[in-house]
């Protein structure tokens, strides 16, 4: 005869571990946990295959599973000491789905199985406490009318509701037990009428019909949605498990509780948690009671402590990790009800991680395994304290850009939180930001824009510079010019000025009124550096490099780990005070000689800037872009200017000094307005695109310009000159932008080259190694790589314009029905946050093959801010790439994920293996 | 003993015609002419090889050359009756480079060698032109001082200037015989001074030098930089050709002229051409003296006419094609200059292809692949009047973005467009256009803008519409408000302004102030109607469809040739005046139920339109796109808004009327401006974006407003059902825009698909056959156009957006910098005009060989505007697509490029074998 049940309980089980095709995955975890003589309370599992014949077999099953059924209940019914629908000393059961894949929430359970109207007596006087009784046999006359005959919920919630209406009781707990006893028995009543049969007595019989509940739920419509999701077979068929209840609020004997076997916040090795004397687990969570540390237990019953600690420690060795554990005492006696790997914070993450390698529990491997890469961003910045952060009203939830806690006062210009910023923290709030806001950006403690997404200037900016950043942020209308901004929220609409106390969490996208309490971290602490030794270990000669524009940022990247720079955009130097107006010079001249003399006035400071970049970065290679944005993103708005050329004729004096301000590198005074402004307007409407993202930028630039490229290359090889000679050692990559094809390599490659040998060769350093390359950033270049890496000896993916341009979606507009598309499974991910591996990520592949072909020396990175995301770091390791490149604050996550992806190659998907 | 020069003339040569290898291109037609008995000046080739040991031979030539030379000359003198250096009748020659391949103008070449002191004053006795004699010697020291010894050309130059200065002559001919023999001695004497020895008077020695300078010229820097371009092999070396000159100014005895064997304007086999008696070839083309018609010189010489058409006739029927020939009559005999296959216009080259055939001199495929397909535009547009258009004043050069010539007054809005076509024909002059102005544009003969390139909005519309436009004329600044423009030309700064009269000339991008006179021509000619049927033989199954809008466009489709409409745009249906309101309203508002309202209202217009094409279309297939471009191309501009909030407050009441007609459809008086404005700014501010090609648009606006795609799947399958009742055979296929990937298209799919069941079942109408698909347009949806398959019925690339998207370049913009990338050799064609093989084309390929992969029923075709370009349409047919689809006007353009497609499958590439 076939085994369909397999008992469990009392030390030992008939099944195991291993048998999670039959068991399923709870029956298979419990069975385990029996056999490791943790103490469970008993029970039995039904295998999966009496639901498959079940459904074959007209809804029945054969006589033997039944009598299996009887069997192990007695054997329970004489481990536990209780009869099911015993009067006095009722056993009292839950009856539970379990397929071998879990699916969470999507079958059936009935609790309280065997209350009846005597048996609910019985649990009234065992413990004293009428109420808890007539409680438990309502909500199980719900669950099982529900769940075994389909009674909609809301005929109960209206037979419930309407008795608190009449009793005038605000919340369910002022129900008395005389209440209960009432609702009892108007839900036979509605049971009667909608089951059309009476509620069964018999206790056996809501057992066998409660089991073919959770069989039928195998079939119920969001269960089969979710198996055709996740590709789980329909013929897997579920498990029903069957267990004894156990109360922890039987009496001053009776307790429960939930604990940890570490700390779960900070990874100590602590024994961590709390319990309540007398009481139901949903107490310690309701909050109603105040819970006791988990210390205490000790006092209350030393035994049922030493014999928890033991247990649970024992459950850590065996798992071999964190335990999260919830228990019962009943009667003096103790139950686990539940182990499994505890969830924890990032610091703890990496403790945990280090310690069990210390203890000799993992080794590390798993250490490296065990912490999500996006973990460390809680170790890399201060984050919030909830509870401070609870207090707060609530404004908005944006787009998290930037991660860390941030707090501070509102600044509406990047001209006034350079201001503010002197006398208190600021926070930079506006509809986008531009390169214009670089000095704003930087005096400010937080970013928050109304529009844009993960890759939008403030976004990517805010990550080079680490300040948290919330954007894309549209329940805020922002009024820049009056300095005050509304805010729609769930109740009212608030308005908040320039001033005001905010603190936004760019972790979450969080919005808040008010100073939040915030915690800062140690990423320099012993236990950090110790795994991300680990780590690297793994990660081998895979590079991880940082973007960084400004020696400060370059520093920063070494100390978090940088082995190079992958980007330095040359540009963001143009945005000084000191520089601009060269560079709106250089723009706005229609003439070569005009050009030149103020490039010669730019290139100075330019060498300098690469000057100190080199120096930084001694012995590991630096990147350097050649000028890539547009050139109109470096003068003044095109309808800022209209609108104020409007205004002109009939301005009064104090609009036309605010307009001085605006351009006062064109303009000497408010009578010059007049005709510098039309002058102004005329060049930058020539200079105005419909779509600046596929405009005259990049390699174009340099191409139209070739005395850009010119003096941008002087700049970088003077710069190396000085450096050399210092006795450092510099490794120049200069990096030519957005090219379409091998001509515009070619071309750039030529003008830099020239300048390299003219300017090495005349301080005798010929032999100062440097390499020209490209971004592979607009799909051409990917389709043609095997001719543009003839001409490259280095390849850096611009995952955000390749993006752009691969999927034709711009990152300043996409927010605008991303949300939707994420909604309607459109996309699977912010494809500007994790590279679109079935799209994007395709061309990657085949850019990388195609230049390899026919220049197997290329070296070959990644520069997008896709470089500092987990799930693309794996991806760009799978494909073959040399390095990432990210924002300096973002160099551990890479140097995270690229071990374990460097550890999943052989072992599967990195994603798939973590813990957390 | 090898050969190494081959003599010819005299009606016979040692060499033939099939030896380019040795004899070089030129010598191999020579010796081949002779042999075909044409009166070919006699002379000899010296053959490649030569020059090859030349080279290898420290620039010296084996004995034997130079022995068998002699021979050769011996021979000529003979045969010409005429002796080198013969101080009374002087043989005079010609020496040139001729290689295998054509190298036009990259070698050097020498006129009238064998002149000196002595043979000049013969050759000045002979002709009793001393002035002739002596121009002729002067060019011939300069010449040979320039190419033998390297003496630089602005010595002689200057030398002629300063006599030229002294004389106060204006013109070179003013020159006399005296001023002529002053030159030759002053240009003896700059001879010696810079080649450091005298001039040589032996003609021999004359000989040898020139020829060592001729191969000397193989390696000329030009020379090589051109064989490195074109691929040919630095080893095939140049022949030398030494050929007898003759003169038709030897007195009225001689003559010269030119001439056809057919009409090159018309085609018709006439003897077309002209001649001058005692003149050189170069007067014929100058223009000083007026030719005689060559009918005429049956009256001067009976018996040279005969022979002269005897000859032409036969060299007609042995090169297969209509000839262009010189010739020269020197003392009474006929002298063949050259012979080649002539140039012709459109119309000729269709007619000649067609009387050929019927001739039986060529057959069907030889006819079809002599018409270059552009060529046909001449067919379908009015041209200008060449010497009409001379005597206008040019304004600029634009680029050439819908042919045909246009004469018209000026309108600088769509609405004065309208206003003045009532009375006059109308240009329209516009910054840009936008589908705001498809009134204005229809209404208009020509349209003529200062930005944009050949796939701006001006040029795609014009182009569907067959009205003539220039594109990107940037010349011109236009002041749209103050309806005037300036122009800057070469010498001056010229205003025109609403109402002048201008001709544009779309095939060559001119602007011309003025009226110049135009030709019409005959589309639907039999002769053009048979040389199509012969063409659409050899295309087969391979379809040619026609992108229209509406009813009109469609019948002119099929008048054309087109098989069904390959793109319909149903947002051009939206401008429309009565149609504005409601999509300005289904725009501005925030909810689904008004949405719904304004969408109703515009469904009984849409399936109006849509019957109307099924109609036109009876029985070919109907492509219908659902919307398209982004929400804000529909509501007024942005800075306009801005600037008009702006000026509101101070403006006076003229200004505010001016305003209002604006924002008619918004604001019902001026007092309401004031409330008005803002809000529509405010919802203008929302649907701007920074890149809106990228943006939210094409499928991304059905999937966030279903109910849109929901109302046009409704117009389409109700017009379906209106026309199908009518018996007429309705072939419906939905397109869905712009979808990255097969999500978007399944979700959109659905939407359609329940549509179109619901409306098909009620009409009992089941059977109805429909497609739906979408368009290949951006990257990612080619890249993954596997999966896309499965869920599309038919592909049809947007190669428009696709080129867009692939290049990262915005075809709005690109125009800023594409001349330099074209002067610079980046980009070969316009990659908006010519599919960009390399890379747009290997993602088009990618996508159609994904896309049968998963779906070998799939239709393919292309919509963009490259689908009406010959090299594009090759490319179409090579890499498997069904048909191409393009503005009507370009329909018979594509019949040809495909049936040339056809036949270059199994000959190689098409365009090598045409011959225009």
């Amino acid at each position: 005869m076939s085994k369909y049940v397999y008992s469990f309980g009392g030390g030992t089980a008939e099944g195991d571990g291993t048998m999670k095709d039959s068991l399923g995955g709870k029956g298979a975890g419990l069975a385990s946990m029996c056999r490791a003589g943790v103490p469970v309370p008993g029970g039995f599992t039904i295998i999966t295959d009496v639901c498959n014949v079940f459904f074959d077999n007209d809804k029945k099953v054969p006589k033997e599973v039944d009598e299996q059924i009887w069997k192990a209940l007695d054997q329970l019914e004489a481990l536990m000491g209780k009869k099911l629908g015993d009067a006095a000393d009722p056993l009292l059961l839950s009856v539970r789905s379990g397929a071998k894949f879990s699916m969470p929430g999507m079958m059936n359970t009935i609790l309280n199985l065997g209350l009846n109207d005597k048996t609910t007596k019985g649990l009234s006087d065992k413990t004293g406490n009428p109420r808890f009784a007539y409680d438990c046999y309502r909500r199980f006359i719900q669950m099982f009318g529900e769940v075994a005959f389909g009674v909609e919920m809301e005929h109960f919630d209206h037979a419930f509701d309407t008795l608190k209406a009449k009793k005038k009781y605000k919340l369910d707990t002022e129900m008395t037990a005389d209440d209960l006893k009432v609702i009892v028995e108007e839900f036979k009543k509605i049971f009667k009428k909608h089951a059309k049969r009476d509620f069964p007595q018999d206790a056996r019989e809501q057992l066998l019909l409660s089991r073919n509940a959770v069989f039928m739920s195998w079939w119920a419509p969001k269960a089969s949605y979710y198996r055709k999701m996740e590709k789980i077979s329909d013929r897997l068929g579920t498990a029903c498990n069957i267990q004894a209840m156990v109360f922890g609020n039987m009496g001053d004997t009776s307790a429960t509780g939930v604990g940890f076997t570490r700390d779960p916040g900070s990874g100590e090795k602590v024994f961590y948690g709390e319990f309540l004397v007398n009481a139901q687990g949903e107490d310690v969570v309701a909050g109603i009671r105040t819970p006791s540390p988990i210390s205490e237990l000790k006092d209350w019953n030393a035994d049922v402590y030493n014999q928890l600690r033991d247990i649970t420690s024992k459950l850590e060795l065996s798992y071999k990790d964190m335990q999260d554990f919830e228990f019962t005492v009943q009667e003096g006696v103790l139950w686990m009800l539940q182990t499994r790997n505890g969830k924890r914070t990032g610091p703890a993450a990496v403790r945990v991680a280090v310690d069990m390698v210390t203890e000799g529990l993992i080794d590390e491997k798993t250490a490296v395994m065990r912490v999500a890469p996006a973990q460390l961003d809680q170790l890399l910045h201060p984050v919030f304290d909830t509870a401070s952060l609870k207090s707060l009203t609530k404004l908005a939830t944006g787009i998290d850009a930037s991660p860390g806690a941030a707090v501070g006062r509102l600044a509406f210009t990047s001209e006034d939180a350079v201001e503010m910023s002197a006398k208190s923290p600021v926070i930079l709030i506006r509809k986008e930001t531009t390169p214009d806001d670089i000095h704003g950006m930087d005096a400010a403690k937080g970013i928050l824009t109304a529009v844009g997404g993960k890759s939008s200037h403030a976004a990517v900016v805010a990550r080079g510079m680490g300040v948290p950043c919330v954007v894309g942020c549209g329940a805020i209308s922002i009024n820049e010019r009056g300095k005050v901004a509304t805010v729609k929220t769930a109740d009212k609409t608030v308005t908040i000025k320039e001033g005001d106390w905010v603190s936004i969490d760019g972790a979450t996208g969080g919005v808040y009124l008010g100073q939040a309490a915030t915690k800062d971290p140690d990423p320099n602490s012993p236990v950090f550096a110790k795994f991300m030794k680990m780590a690297d270990v793994f990660r081998g000669k895979f590079g991880v490099r940082a973007n960084a524009d400004i020696p400060r940022d370059a520093k920063a990247a070494r100390a978090f780990g940088a082995e190079g720079i992958g980007l330095c955009r040359t540009e963001h130097m143009f945005f000084a005070e000191d520089r601009l107006p060269h560079v709106q010079a250089m723009i706005l001249t229609d003439n070569v000689k005009d050009r030149t003399k103020a490039l010669a006035k730019l290139l100075p400071m330019q060498r300098k800037d690469f000057a100190g970049l080199f120096e930084a970065m001694n012995g590991f290679p630096v990147v350097i872009r050649t000028l890539d944005p547009p050139l109109h993103e470096f003068v003044p708005k095109r309808e800022e200017l209209m609108v104020d050329l409007a205004k002109l004729p009939t301005a009064d004096i104090k609009t036309k000094k605010e307009m001085l301000s605006r351009y006062k590198n064109f303009a000497p005074d408010v009578k010059s307005l007049k005709t510098v402004l039309p002058q102004l307007l005329a060049r930058v409407e020539q200079l105005h695109e419909f779509n600046p993202m596929l405009g005259h930028r990049g390699c174009r630039l340099g191409i139209t310009y070739p005395e850009i490229t010119e003096m941008q290359a002087r700049a970088i090889f003077e710069a190396v000159v000085q450096v050399a000679k210092k006795g450092k050692t510099v490794i120049p990559e200069v990096m030519i932008p957005l090219i379409g094809g091998v001509e515009e390599l070619e071309n750039q490659k030529k003008i830099v080259k020239a300048i390299a040998e003219e300017v090495l060769g005349k301080a005798g350093l010929k032999k100062q190694k440097y390499m020209i390359g490209t971004m592979i950033e607009i799909p051409r270049a990917a389709l043609t790589a095997d001719r543009v890496a003839t001409e490259a000896e280095f390849f850096s993916f611009g995952t955000n314009d390749l993006t752009q341009t691969t999927m034709g979606l711009s990152r300043d507009d996409y927010t605008k029905f991303s949300k939707e598309y994420e909604e309607k499974k459109i996309f699977k991910n912010d494809p500007f946050g994790v590279i679109d591996r079935e799209g994007v990520g395709k061309l990657i592949k085949l850019a990388v093959d195609l230049g390899r072909s026919t220049n197997p020396e290329l070296e070959i990175g990644i520069c997008g801010e896709h470089g500092g995301d987990p799930s693309s770091v794996e991806f760009c390791y799978q494909v073959g790439m040399d390095y990432v490149s990210c924002s300096p604050y973002r160099v551990p996550i890479a140097r995270l994920a690229a071990a374990q992806a460097a550890i999943a190659k052989s072992e599967g998907s990195a994603e798939a293996n973590r813990t957390a």
